[in-house]
């Protein structure tokens, strides 16, 4: 399945929500990371200009946002659950943390509908709300100061269904044209004739020097302009090395 | 090494933020995943009551934050700065995602300080910022809508950073002692000075000569042993410069 795909059948439920701001902040947060549709169960305020303002250009997200008068309706068609929480919860001993429940949540995709469920700025979510939820997750935060702001953890988890739904394939390395092992070998090759003639390399005590050029440039990875023009400022050392009538070492 | 130690050794610097509201969202950022140390390139309005507000518990990063006037300030004493961009890049064709960029600057704090730098609201970090770092890295945002908040931007990457920490811990970079900052300006200033005196480099019309060779000194991480090493033969270059009675371009 596509990512574009499983992300459109994630949903973000905000329960109770007290400041409309943090509802805006969300739909933005959400927007950012491919997720649209957004539930809000029994919000303090809602449509309310504040939410406008801090959704900037995620607008779209809040005037197609499902406001439904409990939980259990804005999970209606779901196939899984997933409540959100920092609490440590009597019931719950089995809360993962949200890199694992996303994985969870976007596999679950390819099945249905699946819900993340965030509860209040102030208290969380109650314990009957969170056994309305299959699963239980935890951003891990400090323990010494635990207080994520509700759209920062929409934020947190929204990236990580992203990464989730992209998959962990390292995107493949872009850039310029990479120099090939001829153009490097003839570099090095160049780079030795012109210390020599600068009498820095001493053919006789050649010491590591060359090496650790190597292993320099092998770390940069070389692309072909860039071997170019160091070759340029090489040929540039050669010009001064005749000029001088230089040639011999140095010591 | 601990997660703990690891956090303690990690920098976040915001350069010429606009909003102050936006360096307190930061800072609670900061606090909740267990980083400390803020430092703040030229901001527009600091300190504001409006960052204090936003800050809620982590006023104590704010009153701790380093207020420096150059990125050069921020990142003295880094042995790594991972500049945090969403615009494509001419120059800087290899960013990594954030999860890679987190584990690489994790691995890096058992040598030294980890700097992560943020740019401005509106325009993110200027190209000679981001030369300034060794690394590149984007958040995977929707290419639809990438508008991620300031704060946002800080707190996932905080989140990964955390989590980096926290999990899978890399191995350590292993090798010599890494470059300081400071020592790979030096180099780049001697370098520029004798690219000159070679008549490699014409002052008058530079083209991308320097940031080219920044950008790729940049990836190879330089140790302090390699920039001796390239320092001795730019000092070589000196000497033979002297000794042509060079100095003028070739053309």
């Amino acid at each position: 399945m596509s990512a574009s795909l499983a992300l459109d059948r994630l949903r973000i439920v905000l329960c109770e929500t007290s400041h409309p701001g943090n509802i805006g902040a969300a739909a933005r947060a959400m927007k950012t990371m491919g997720l649209r549709h957004l539930l809000l169960v029994s919000p303090k305020v809602f449509p309310a200009p504040e939410a406008t303002a801090l959704a900037t250009g995620a607008a779209d997200l809040l005037s197609e946002a499902q406001v439904c008068a409990t939980l259990e309706e804005a999970l209606a068609g779901t196939v899984l659950a997933v409540a959100m929480t920092a609490r440590e919860r009597e019931l719950s001993a089995v809360a993962s943390n949200l890199a694992e429940a996303a994985r969870e949540a976007v596999a679950w995709t390819v099945r249905g509908q699946v819900a993340l469920v965030f509860g209040t700025e102030m208290s969380g979510l109650s314990n009957e709300q969170v056994l309305r939820c299959q699963r239980l997750a935890h951003i891990p935060t400090d323990p010494q100061f635990s207080s994520l702001n509700l759209a920062a953890a929409v934020q947190v988890a929204c990236y990580e269904l992203r990464r989730m739904a992209l998959g962990e394939v390292p995107p493949a390395p872009r850039g310029f044209a990479p120099a090939s092992s001829e153009e490097i070998e003839a570099l090095h090759s160049h780079a030795q004739k012109a210390l020599i003639d600068l009498g820095f390399l001493n053919p006789a005590r050649p010491r590591r020097l060359m090496p650790r050029l190597r292993r320099m440039f092998a770390r940069a990875r070389l692309e072909q302009e860039e071997v170019n023009i160091l070759r340029g400022i090489l040929a540039a050392i050669d010009v001064l090395v005749r000029r001088a009538g230089a040639g011999q070492p140095r010591n």
